[in-house]
């Protein structure tokens, strides 16, 4: 496997590319540090962009297809899609309007949606995704039925190609206007964790659990997600 | 203008429709929460996914162009988009591994993209994107120059239909599993605002004005992002 991914008129980034990058190394992180994607895919020629959750095994994206029964209805396989991650890490406040940005760390894949029909294989990628975010978790719940595992839907794709792109920096000012009397810098955003709240119906007594350690009120949730993922990708 | 946007094929939720609202009192606080939306389009068949700062005004959706060049290109104007905004907030943790969900917030907005060509037209978009996030802040900035709103893209797009989708709630176990011996609940999450980083170069003595009233350090960014929406667009 090479270090970067390769680069055509698809994904090579237009506008400051100097922001751009199509290496593994500054992929994966921004993929793995993430819960949420959006997809875009096509039906009938109308666009659509699909909110879920996703995880990264190797070069493979897998995501939850409840959402995406548009899609799965329309081609049984097949389909090509762009999954993109974002984060928002803060809004850049500069001395003129045009100078205004936002610092984010983005990924846009590429590549060809493929539903997981085997039913194995289905399940295993069941497991997988709840063992990637919550590690030791699947050992305490209950097993899923037959039923459940039909009723899920799994789809994946191979990372064909990849782009990110990052901003992480204070204002880009023109030279003449960092003298003007107007505060500049980054106002900061960060997704944190809050205390957990127990589920109305707890049984008395139960805490979370070692699945939950990594979920400390407080934190950066970029941090859970990606110490979770080194624990259940270790050997990568 | 109607409570509700028309629903059909297009914008119609396929799945735990329970979850969802085609009624504007639902889905503009959804909108106006955000600043990031992530939007989709084709460009000879193949779907893009493309993160960018959105506003709304009223029924029409205004967006940054910058990383949408590629869309730009491909079409002058009258490109199909789809328009998603999602909040993530919180895991949700159940007692099988089906019943795990997120709670979120999101609204997929469909509707025919145009560019904003008239000069007079796009200084007025610039500035009502400056002003919308931060009130007053226009009336200290460096005045674009010319260059500079010749350099600039702004789309726009009337909302032809839209949907929302909200999860807010514990985990929806099935009823045997409630008593099982695991922790089950939510763990919620919140994207909050930093303290403020000045840009290196500022001059001695300068602090964030009542532009940036909102944004105190601690709290929700969605908070902050609809009370200067309010403030922009108090008669709405």
């Amino acid at each position: 496997m090479t270090a970067s991914y390769p680069v055509d008129e698809r994904n090579r980034v237009k506008r400051l590319g100097k922001r751009a990058t199509y290496d593994r190394d500054a992929i994966y992180p921004i993929l793995d540090t993430a819960l949420l994607c959006h997809i875009a895919y096509v039906v009938d020629g109308q666009p659509y962009c699909t909110p879920t959750a996703f995880w990264r095994e190797g070069d493979t994206l897998f995501w939850h297809g409840s959402s995406a029964s548009r899609m799965l209805r329309a081609q049984a396989d097949g389909i090509p899609v762009c999954l993109t991650v974002t984060h928002m890490d803060g809004l850049v406040m500069a001395r003129s309007g045009f100078n205004h940005s936002i610092n984010y760390r983005s990924v846009m894949a590429f590549g060809t949606a493929r539903r997981i029909e085997d039913s194995a294989e289905k399940r295993h990628a069941m497991d997988a995704f709840v063992e990637r975010f919550f590690p030791g978790r699947n050992a305490a719940l209950r097993e899923p039925t037959g039923q459940e595992v039909k009723a899920t839907s799994i789809l994946s794709m191979e990372i064909e190609q990849a782009s990110a792109k990052i901003r992480a920096t204070g204002p880009g000012d023109d030279e003449e206007d960092f003298a003007l009397p107007i505060w500049a810098g980054v106002v900061p955003l960060r997704t944190v964790i809050g205390a957990p709240e127990d589920c109305p119906r707890l049984p008395a007594g139960l805490v979370p659990g070692a699945d939950l350690a990594a979920y400390r009120e407080g934190r950066v949730v970029d941090e859970a997600f990606l110490e979770t993922y080194r624990r259940g990708y270790a050997d990568e």
